[in-house]
């Protein structure tokens, strides 16, 4: 007899994972139909038009096929272009083709050494470098060495990315939800977390982790030095490791704010008691290169047997993809002012880094001028995630799921992120092109008025309940 | 207080992959002390020489940078080329730097399954087709499906390639081990196929899956149609879901053999009752393209409430690196006969498999002309396995570290693949440069009498015990 549903375990079928749930396979079949979709669903840049870097495909060409060197009009490819090309295939030592060491090229992890170096003033080394296919294969392979049984505690916000939550139920640990405060701008606070602690003790479950995502997604706040001090302070007196989500470290929109790493602080702390995971990634930022799958994770303060353990467990399957590690060199020694190549990629990239502030605050600015939706200020990140007020039994799935049928816009439900009780979102990118955004902005305002006049008006003879999720329920603390 | 190596759960710990292990680590150490070793431990044949297919990395570099076309003087792309990669690009919809479909683009699942129409002359259904990083994290998603427990029971081949034991530990099933008959060339038995799944049940194992490996990987034989059928019909009677790892479909180098793939055996005998997992990749065959991490598996009898379940574990990492994608399509849909690229592909793809061939017979010849070494035919796949005569109270793992020192060859010791009890192995890939193979073949040669002429005249004060695994113990059945 062939494999049946039940079969497969609990753990697998209890995974949820709605950025790419329910509703996208439903605009996926719309537009297999012929609709035409706005997919504001996920922060995947290109897709909505971004245009990729010069810099990062010119190298990637080369290192591809550099045999074309010999066919091409000098100035066809900058000097520095050339010369990064001939640099990467001689470090790599043979080429794209061949299986890189399991922590990735060791050219590599120096250079994202040296980033970091440069980025927080701080010592960096290679050696506690690992390139992936991605941060979010990263962060899996963290929480598998902190995940053995249901009663291994991982701290997440509410909200967070489903990435979090779908990997600890994959694991069979306990998610140990911390509430960030929408009326306070998504603000973390000591008292939230250590309330989540105790309840998480109460129950039974040892918390082993806390994850920050900083810039926030979905929220879109950011964090500063105060509050990270403050996480890695509560992080040390409860024996906890961080791991710091920082995929969104370019995506910064108030002027004068800075990204501030974890590393940082915890380095000019001296907080030599506290283990750190932080991630980056190719995919974000302003080079958007979702596709290519590259990023890092960076341990300070994890003893080399724990890092061995993670080199076995990147072993398994070999290596993170070659392009990908060379996309995340590219991203971590972009050109320079005064390379042949500085004047085209510093302006693609403040083209990208504008238009997405403009949109982030052309976004929140529209959906703030409907009645029933509320929205804090997109200040990082990629996404907003206002909240809704909707009729009675009306849940944020229906609301997308309608959106969509009526607009071609997907979106996710503020359900897929975990929210406070009886409280609704939705969570959009800010990445559609600047005269799609206002298009967006518009459909929603009219839908959001007709949806919720109509749905106020019907008669609640199935009233639907708060959906009952198949997983571990996601409650603020 | 930090990680500690305690903290890390016993699943990960016990976890081991001796393909990337110990002597490989060794190997890299002494290389960066100034060493020059020659890497025969990983089918990773471009790192030992091989060239990239400029059909390949051609199209690599267009649609990375399809600008250049503007640049290059008519005539150095091929037309194929240059359609090829307009046609990625245009399917791709937003080329290689957006987020695929978590199951891969569907151009290219399409192609795949054209690929197996054409192979097998059966149907073919891209909708049961997964493109993944790599084969290995496609059977590493497959495993994770079948595994809930430590009662779940996966049949391997003893000796096996060490991605299955170590994903089974990892993710906390059982392994249920049946042993491949090393004097009658490797051959797999209706008769150890049951004895393995009655000793499995009699300990409490419910036998889940069967892996096969075909060519073999480490064993380098190849199954034919009645070997398969034999298998088939015993997973079909005992309930089994077959995992059929046939990543060097490409290598076989007997006259007349022709690769015979389990999804037409199932087909041509009509068993819808066994669900299959065929898996297929870009690093092996004579693309080795190993850094790209393209691969996809193939699902037959699979029902759609667990295909919907692979789905969702896809999507929580978002999609395969895209790269590997298009090489997986370059790989099933490679220049015809009359295609202006045709001659040119065809010419590297004979002079790679050619080599092998040559290669295949040297180094088993090689091998078998020293005494203690005995070796099978290799008719398939990368890789001699030779059983090693050795003195009492030596190892297998302990013969690969000495040779490495000695002579700068990385084996891996048959200790990593699991091996009849009293019987030592290591493996050797076929891959580096026919010079090279000459060279590693009289350096074993002269290792081997030497060492163990050596070990055979120590005293054995302090015998060496056959090494107890940390994990769970690989013994045949």
């Amino acid at each position: 007899m062939t494999m049946k549903i039940e079969d497969i375990g609990r753990a697998v079928r209890e995974t949820q994972y709605a950025v790419r749930g329910p509703i996208v396979a439903r605009a996926q079949a719309l537009e297999r139909a012929g609709r035409s979709i706005i997919y504001c669903n996920i922060g995947n840049p290109q897709s909505l038009g971004q245009r990729p870097l010069t810099w990062v495909r010119q190298v990637l060409a080369l290192c591809e096929y550099p045999e074309v060197l010999a066919s091409v009009p000098e100035g066809t490819f900058p000097a520095d272009v050339i010369a990064t090309a001939k640099r990467v295939l001689s470090e790599s030592k043979h080429g794209l083709g061949a299986y890189t060491d399991s922590r990735g090229y060791a050219f590599v992890r120096e250079a994202v050494a040296q980033f970091i170096r440069e980025r927080d003033g701080i010592e960096a080394d290679p050696e506690t470098l690992y390139l992936t296919d991605g941060a979010s294969k990263a962060a899996q392979a963290v929480l598998r060495l902190l995940i053995d049984d249901a009663r291994d505690g991982i701290m997440i916000p509410i909200p967070q990315y489903p990435l979090y939550s779908a990997t600890i139920t994959l694991y069979g640990g306990a998610m140990i939800p911390y509430a960030l405060d929408e009326k306070a701008g998504w603000a973390l606070s000591r008292e939230t977390l250590e309330r989540a602690v105790e309840d998480a003790k109460a129950r039974g479950v040892k918390p082993r982790a806390i994850v920050v995502i900083n810039p926030g997604n979905p929220t879109g706040a950011v964090l500063h030095e105060a509050n990270i001090g403050m996480v890695l302070g509560f992080a040390a007196r409860h024996g906890l490791t961080v791991l710091a989500d920082e995929v969104y470290q370019e995506n910064l929109y108030v002027p004068g704010d800075k990204f501030v790493s974890f590393a940082k602080v915890l380095e000019t702390r001296g907080l030599i008691d506290v283990s750190l995971f932080s991630f980056h990634s190719v995919s974000k930022g302003f080079l958007g290169e979702c596709g290519h799958r590259g990023g890092y994770v960076e341990l300070r303060n994890v003893p080399a047997p724990v890092r061995d353990e993670l080199t076995k467990l990147q072993s398994v399957s070999l290596c993170a993809n070659s392009v990908g590690q060379i996309v995340t060199y590219l991203m971590v020694r972009p050109p320079r002012p005064g390379d042949p190549s500085f004047e085209c990629y510093d302006r693609e990239r403040r083209d990208i880094l504008d238009a997405l502030k403009r949109k982030a605050r052309l976004l929140v600015e529209g959906l703030n001028a409907v009645p029933g939706i509320l929205c804090n200020a997109v200040t990082g990140a990629m996404y907003a995630f206002p909240s809704l007020t909707l009729p009675p039994g009306v849940t944020d799935a229906q609301y997308c799921m309608a959106l969509l049928e009526e607009t071609g816009i997907c979106l996710v439900p503020g359900s897929g992120f975990g929210q406070a009780a009886e409280t609704w979102h939705f969570r959009a990118t800010i990445l559609p092109p600047m005269e799609q955004i206002q298009a967006v902005v518009e459909q929603i305002a009219a839908f959001h008025v007709k949806f919720v006049a109509e749905r106020a008006a019907e008669p609640e003879d199935e009233p639907v309940p708060r959906p009952a999720p198949r997983g571990r329920k996601i409650t603020p603390a």
